[in-house]
């Protein structure tokens, strides 16, 4: 009898309806036998179903012993950005199970808000609107006596992912001069993709606008701090899109208090955050609440991602549309896991 | 004796400082003889000055007879967008005086100043912000029911001179579906931008975000109204940056209180507008009080806009970098003169 | 009556058929009443005739007193890239009537020509395939000697006009370092166009390919010549595209012969040139019989165009798809007219 | 003692002094203990040696044996495009040992000789030239009835890698309609690259130029024969330019015997080739003896490509730069080695 491959589904917090479109999930479900089950009990699979999965799809706890019963698991994508320390990864490599992450979908979401903040950050949109709905507006000229353009401007970027690079792409119609760090990239790699390698320290001191878009890991909590921050031009903006982590949060308030730069930031060291926490009032600093990445058409791409994967993969051929963990960084990554979509 | 070609300077409500950097200002001023005087005054010039204009800077009153007294006038630089009826036009043309105007300044601000628009209202940002400052943000996805992405969505351009072009620039890098309409211009050279061309009416229909930037003229007064409004997609966005006249705001505002449309406006009806106006509190519509073009560095540009073709002029060269008058349609503009930079 | 608009047609040596795709030509025909006659009788055209002529196409000879019974006429399209001194252009300047060339069809398919050539040069392709041919072609490395990239070089462009800009356009996929030299134009313009302005002399001693792209006028005739060859990269190339007169082709082909620079040019100081031209035989010079703009595609694109802005004119409008005559260079454009398509 | 990893170099054909520039040969020298050893000893290497090594720059025989004495060894930069089988590469994947190609390097040089072959077929420059030496050229729209632009044709490329990528990049200058065939990639890859995915069936019937610069592996030999020719547009052309094998190489002469096609290939079944093999006289071929990517820029390239990673995996990060083989595939690839550079 011709067996469909068998799925193990797991996603949560995200669910089947959330990551797959519904002509793509009708494609999933036909083509494999898809059994959904709380992540914890994954670990606790039968054997019968344990000898016959293909992919995993969620990041459930996986042990070394479930693992080996697992003898026909080919990957496991996780529908997530980040990779959370509850499997054996060695033994995983080892065995040349791809584990796979989506985080990719985020990126365009991401780099259009990323774009938007710091162009209200030039040309002071919000308030600007907020003072016209009370009459206090100042019309012409006189209302942009700090306004600049990015255009032709010195645009620098802190990591340089998917993340980095959608950025880059929104950026090419400005004509800006955009530099970028990235400690795990080779220098050619930024100038192939028309971006100038730069050390942290250079873009911090030459850039009009900064954006940080740079995973959090083991080796980089905070690495953004005062120290940096006092080297910026003088009304620099930095916009925060990736974690709150790689911050020094209270440097950061402290010197848009000082009207030394401004920010905008999606990201925050509580979320949700505390009902008075002073960044709520701070002026010249621009909120928004963890909602850069999170669209309908972004989760919706994460099932295209796993389909187009699984399709190379089930012709015996490496996966290449999602990200795969890395024995060498695997354990550095350090977000937290999502707990809300 | 080597006399320097002489310049009448009468750019009210601009300034010689306004519009020239320290530099360029003292290039000016070390190649021709500049004599600035009131505008109202230019028309009675004394004899021996009139014999040896050969630029004017501004766009003072010139009568027919004034105009014969400057026998060696080769161009009138208004250093404005728009073209006042206070001079003989057809006289000017017929021997080849230009008369130039310097609006493209603005266009690169304008369109980050729309782009930036688009965004806002494409993500919700500043109902966003203000809503933290308040403490009722919203986080992640429950934030974003109706945002969307610029990113491959269908945008239409409604008039397609310097700003229409300095847009699709700046869109460049979104791989958006970029449509245009413009009456005064032949197909292929909206093609030749990489923009579709399209009938008004298809734009309305079909655009996801409508950027319009038309000019204001004799026939277009009010062309963007409920009848087309009533065409749009539902929740799409329209970006009003060129003047209040060419859509009937009223229209305009009823489609956004009906949560059929949202819109963002750098321009309105009255400027300044009254304290009362309903415009103010109306959710869904982002308010800019005519500061997308009014940057310094636009202002700037204009003295070396003006230096460049002078410089042109003077090698007996026709001048290319500001916009000559048309006689075609000069009676057609009908912007109101600026009366505040 | 509704009678259609007149239209004389002498296109000589160009003809309808040539310039017409059968579509284009239906619509032509169907909007005007078209009058073709050879372009030495209308001069004579009758009265009846004249007073009601509103374009005309071709570039017949026209005198002060044929032109003053052309009351109605708006404009000459001469469907050439050149101007004769065949007509009273002040006349027509103070008149308003329009004197249109369609060069402009001509630019992509020699900024394609130019390309190749450069290539072809870059690379030795055609060598090598005629090596190929007689079985003493060099394998691998070995045939590369003196091969480079385009890829992140320096190129020099002389004359930034239509053809000019094609080629920058075409070369934006290479991320070279792109300059030109362009008297009659203001810097900006290069800048904006994306592009370096530079000095003759920096271009021809930094570049590694120059183009030639200039028009010839009364005053660059053999402006390219040894004096600035010699300041040339060893090996660096030149790419003629425009008019032969602009270099000094005997010392041209000096520096090709000596093995300082390589050439390709797609225009001789004689067409057809003489059987036993040294110019035939010379290693390190790729020759093109001025085949880089007469392309079918092009020539149909000289109807659309004349289409179009006879289009706008009709509504009142002024043209903007042909290149308008200017009074200060119509007198210095200095092209022989075409003989043969 | 501080020592230096250990780095064992057996490039051969390749040298370190054809891979390295001169001042980052010294990079590699002074950063690492580099021992040089022809390939055929690396297998009989000392233990004393062997448990020390870090590296392998070149592509030896390696026995299980050997590779289990070298228990630090990081990864294997083969300085090549292909990978052969003389080494046991399940064992490699399991320890996690990269072994590394640079054959990226070539496909600036490549798709530039691509593009230069593809005008050169478009616009007949080889033939034209040699019709010039011999004085039978023919001038102006007479020696084009044939030629067309690329500019906004249909072209396609089979096989989507660091080559298909760099001549996407390339014709973007073009405004082309650009799509690709690659069954190893997911469609969305191609989408944001920005080029349309499609089968091979319709790329050879739509498109006016076709680009092979498929890989040859097990399963593709001879895909490209007489019943795809035989769907193309009358006149198209097909450059090849990855290897011979993916085409059935006497099915694609007669195609262009019969003037059905027209071709340009810069590999062919032997290299070198016959002295009398029929394609060299073979009217409407262009032919290039292996050159496309051997530029010396090239081979330079490879060697900051291997100090990069290198320099990335001495951190403990992964290699970005070089192309990893995979488990998958690592037995498909069938290129034949090189023995000429």
């Amino acid at each position: 009898m011709n067996q469909k491959p068998l799925v193990i589904s797991a996603p949560e917090p995200r669910t089947l309806q959330l990551i797959f479109s519904t002509e793509e999930r009708h494609t999933f479900e036909s083509t494999y036998e898809v059994i959904e089950m709380p992540a914890v009990e994954v670990d606790s699979i039968e054997d019968g179903l344990a000898k016959r999965v293909r992919y995993v799809v969620g990041q459930p706890a996986l042990g070394e012993e479930t693992l080996s019963r697992m003898a026909q698991l080919k990957g496991i994508f996780n529908v997530e950005s980040n990779l959370i320390n509850n499997m054996p990864y060695d033994e995983l490599f080892s065995r040349g199970i791809y584990v796979l992450t989506t985080g990719g979908v985020f990126s365009k979401p991401v780099a259009e808000m990323g774009l938007a903040m710091a162009l209200c950050l030039a040309r002071d949109v919000i308030d600007a609107d907020v003072a016209f709905r009370e009459g206090t507006e100042r019309w012409g000229g006189d209302g942009n006596v700090e306004a600049r353009l990015l255009s032709g401007s010195k645009i620098g970027i802190i990591g340089f992912g998917d993340l980095g690079r959608a950025l880059a792409q929104l950026l090419s119609g400005f004509r800006a001069e955009v530099s970028a760090f990235d400690p795990w990239l080779p220098p050619s790699i930024l100038e192939d993709c028309g971006v100038m390698p730069m050390t942290l320290e250079d873009i911090m001191q030459t850039s009009d606008t900064v954006f940080v878009v740079a995973s959090v890991t083991a080796d980089n909590v905070g690495f953004l701090n005062a120290s940096l921050f006092s080297t910026m031009k003088p009304g620099a903006a930095l916009v925060l899109l990736s974690r709150a982590d790689v911050v020094n949060f209270d440097d950061l308030m402290q010197f848009v208090a000082d009207e030394k730069i401004v920010v905008a930031s999606d990201v925050f060291p509580d979320e949700p955050l505390a009902k008075h926490h002073p960044v709520r009032q701070l002026k010249g600093f621009i909120r928004s609440a963890h909602r850069a990445g999170a669209l309908n058409v972004a989760f919706k791409q994460m099932g295209r991602m796993v389909l187009e994967d699984m399709t190379l993969m089930d012709q015996g051929l490496p996966p290449l549309r999602c990200k795969r963990a890395e024995r060498e960084t695997v354990g550095r990554m350090r977000s937290a896991p999502v707990t809300h979509n």
